[in-house]
């Protein structure tokens, strides 16, 4: 028998791959659940990725001319009742504030009082007050196109939450624009998730598949939702965004009419898109090892730590000098418009100990400095993509000369292998018994263990994906827009069907 | 009878100051009321100004060692009571959640469904909810100082909700910081406020009181409260922002423990520190006229725009390229190691009506390029700080040169301007009765018109406090940490005392 591998996560992916990504999240310090039901608390080198997602998205946003501003919280139950489908959507999920005061009861008991007049709901989403004030905002053709970012906590009660990925609360951007014609509106729809599409792609390093969502699976209230999707190592598939085309749906609901130049009044056509924290539950799922954590250089927390050898007390200072002048020397440097950023981790831990933090944390680039280095003008230099036993020693000019283009080999090394692992579990799949197997686990005692992604025929009969749903927990996670038109035939009902779709377990 | 000059705000703040408020926010486009009771919506002109506030405090938060991260919005009933002190101070403002989902009674109508087992509490603040993340996450002096900081929204219910000023709910940033010692929380206390005076005076030109606050103003749970007080145009006082010294309050109800490097458990020494908002709404009230607002440089949503004039169909490509060219000029220039924000304004809009849309919004700087200054390749440049009929004209080449320039002496001339009025508006007053005429109003139908602040003598009795708030609506505001020690007497009670305070009435 085989000596078994030391990892630093346990369990390994193989072994429990939801339980590996509970670890990876704790022991690459991102985040932990929080006292409160269903919500997280986002650690700092875990809310810097989110702060990076910010800084690339508001600077798209910027580029087809919108602008960030701030609706309210609460939504008053009167909103969401305007939209018949919307509310439907949502009703299950909603935090409800019935009352704004607290005070003791006649057992010193602290209990809520003063009921309010009407319940306000905590946002799901913000169409119906957003729209309110689209409303009053817009008259005129010359108004539009209106378009507005928000950054924004919102809150769906989950039942089952888990950290990143559904949570009760979480973190997003919502995007709401106001157009002149239809066609407009949905030319804004298809650019929105061209740009999460880009960002997702060059930045997360992560291969998505964009495409339609059908109707089962739209937004409440939109008229078509389209999508961006990945697959994790689990081969199950994460949405990673949406925008939605959402018709005249919420400029009916909510008045938003505009004198076009004709002189008539007319009704907007409204879109509405967005991207969650979730993204950072699919950059862990998607590049992690069994040693935890690996961050894309493009949106890493940190791209560089220095560890400096300071076993010694005579040349400590001088060890930590030139780590402070490499440093200066690599912020200096540009990488995609950016700085690098640079961490000195001077800290009193045992080396192997500080080590694996880093490597759990997964930071692109560990360096260590020590003083027969120093005296080479040499360092050392361990890639998180390559195994942790992986060293190489550069002359330092040779380092700050190549650094850039190291970073851009990680980036690209993690994107390839990913978009390998994808491209080797998507299957065409022509026959229904063939699908059922690909989708039922060959070993019960690990059920989660399954095919991948499936491309099928489908006649666009809503009841087939109910069925599919309810037996095999397979759900269609998009039309991609990509797949050639080919006539076909639905293995499911035998009906002609013109394009395949993408059948997968999701999160 | 003189003919009275035309404003573009009715009413001039001689006329009614709290309407003149309300009016320069709207015309501004910084804000408007929500339809939900006390919120507000923040338009894009005012939550650029929320994000250069953040962009600026973040690099301050940065240098000081504190990382940004997130936690939960919904605070636990229970962990406000653990805090006496701080549930009686918050009680009366909770949003209270207690239901998550709506369903449909039998009447058909929507009604909150599911009650909570617990209730939560929409945070009015997080120090019980993060003192229990730091509870978990310190176990040795060796994870001390440790410092967060949290960029979030917060609802406090308030009866008389003012636009930036007292809204439901607010957007602000909250630090929290656990020290080893006693002294070095009080220092980081000291330090925080000093940061937020600092970037009040350099960056909102506010000229600023820095002060502790009495027993009877501080924040519920606190050992002292250091706060930055202004003075509005009505001489009114402003809190801009607050730093707390929490001693062990928080680290004893939520278990905040280290070891000591003698090997002794001891409870950690905690501070916390915000600004809101309503450092927009001070902005506004410092440095409006009854033309709107008026933007300081430093902070400005955009610092200058240039107006082409198109009135001729065959100079108009002519004119646009100008501009263009003239913005990328003067985008290239650095001011204060940041950009300068240049707006073209092409729009179909009336010369009249475009020109007082962008002094109502407070921009510092107006240039105006038409076919004629083309042939002279020189610039009109209209400053807001001056009257808007003062026009000057500069060579193109001057104008790059001396941009810099221009909008330093502008943010000059706006903090010169409130320091005069605010110094003019502080009075030594030693006796009760010239104390009590400061404070009443001389003319009834103007209740609001007062002295200003009054420096005088207190003897820390809280019953005088309390007096004096019943009978004028006049609080202390801080006791200033530069007024000089002077021995005096306390003009209510004939007692001796070693300092005087700040009597104002306040926002």
């Amino acid at each position: 028998m085989s000596q078994k591998a030391k990892t630093a996560i346990t369990p390994t992916r193989e072994e429990d791959y939801p339980e590996w990504y509970q670890q990876v999240v704790r022991a690459g310090e991102l985040a932990e659940n929080a006292p409160v039901r269903g919500c997280m608390v986002i650690k700092p080198w875990g809310f810097k990725l989110w702060e990076n997602i910010q800084s690339h998205l508001n600077a798209e946003f910027k580029k087809i001319g919108a602008d960030n501003a701030y609706f309210p919280l609460f939504i008053p139950l009167s909103y969401l009742e305007k939209e018949a489908k919307h509310v439907e959507g949502f009703a299950k999920e909603c935090a409800v504030v019935t009352h704004h005061r607290l005070e003791l009861d006649k057992e010193g008991k602290l209990i809520p009082a003063s009921p309010l007049e009407e319940p306000l709901i905590v946002r799901p989403t913000s169409e119906t007050i957003i729209g309110e004030m689209f409303a009053k905002w817009i008259t005129s053709y010359r108004d539009l196109p209106l378009k507005i970012n928000q950054w924004a906590n919102v809150v769906r009660w989950e039942m089952r939450p888990r950290i990143f990925l559904r949570t009760a609360e979480f973190l997003w951007q919502e995007g709401h624009t106001v157009h002149a014609s239809s066609d407009e509106a949905l030319e804004q729809t298809r650019e929105m998730l061209e740009i999460y599409n880009r960002f997702g792609h060059d930045v997360l390093a992560l291969p998505l598949i964009t495409g339609e969502k059908t109707e089962s699976e739209r937004f409440p209230g939109a008229i078509s939702t389209y999508t961006i999707e990945a697959m994790m190592q689990d081969r199950k598939a994460l949405q990673g965004g949406t925008s939605h085309f959402l018709g005249q749906t919420f400029s009916k609901s909510a008045g938003i009419t505009f004198r076009a130049d004709s002189g008539e009044e007319q009704y907007g056509w409204t879109t509405s898109w967005g991207v969650t924290t979730r993204l950072i539950g699919a950059m862990v799922m998607t590049h992690g090892d069994d040693d935890g954590l690996i961050l894309p250089p493009r949106i890493a927390s940190s791209h560089i730590v220095i560890l400096p050898v300071l076993h010694k007390e005579e040349t400590r200072e001088e060890v930590l000098s030139y780590c402070k002048k490499l440093t200066e020397e690599l912020t200096a440097l540009d990488y995609h418009g950016n700085k690098i950023d640079v961490i000195i981790d001077d800290r009193d831990v045992r080396g192997g100990e500080k080590t694996w933090s880093w490597i759990k944390k997964g930071i692109p680039i560990r360096l260590e400095v020590g003083p027969r280095d120093i005296a080479e003008d040499k360092v050392m230099l361990c890639r998180r993509d390559l195994s942790h036993k992986d060293k190489s020693f550069l002359k330092r000019e040779e380092l700050i000369e190549t650094l850039p283009k190291i970073l851009d080999e990680i980036q690209d090394t993690l994107y390839q292998r990913a978009l390998a692992h994808r491209d080797k579990h998507i299957v065409k799949i022509d026959d229904k018994e063939s699908f059922y197997a690909f989708f039922t686990p060959k070993n019960k005692n690990k059920p989660e263990i399954h095919g991948g992604f499936a491309l099928t025929h489908w006649c666009g009969d809503p009841a087939v994906e109910e069925q599919i749903q309810k037996d095999l927990s397979v759900t269609i996670r998009c039309i991609p827009f990509d797949g050639e038109k080919e006539e076909g035939t639905c293995p499911f009902t035998g009906k002609p069907s013109s394009q395949r779709v993408i059948f997968a377990k999701s999160y």
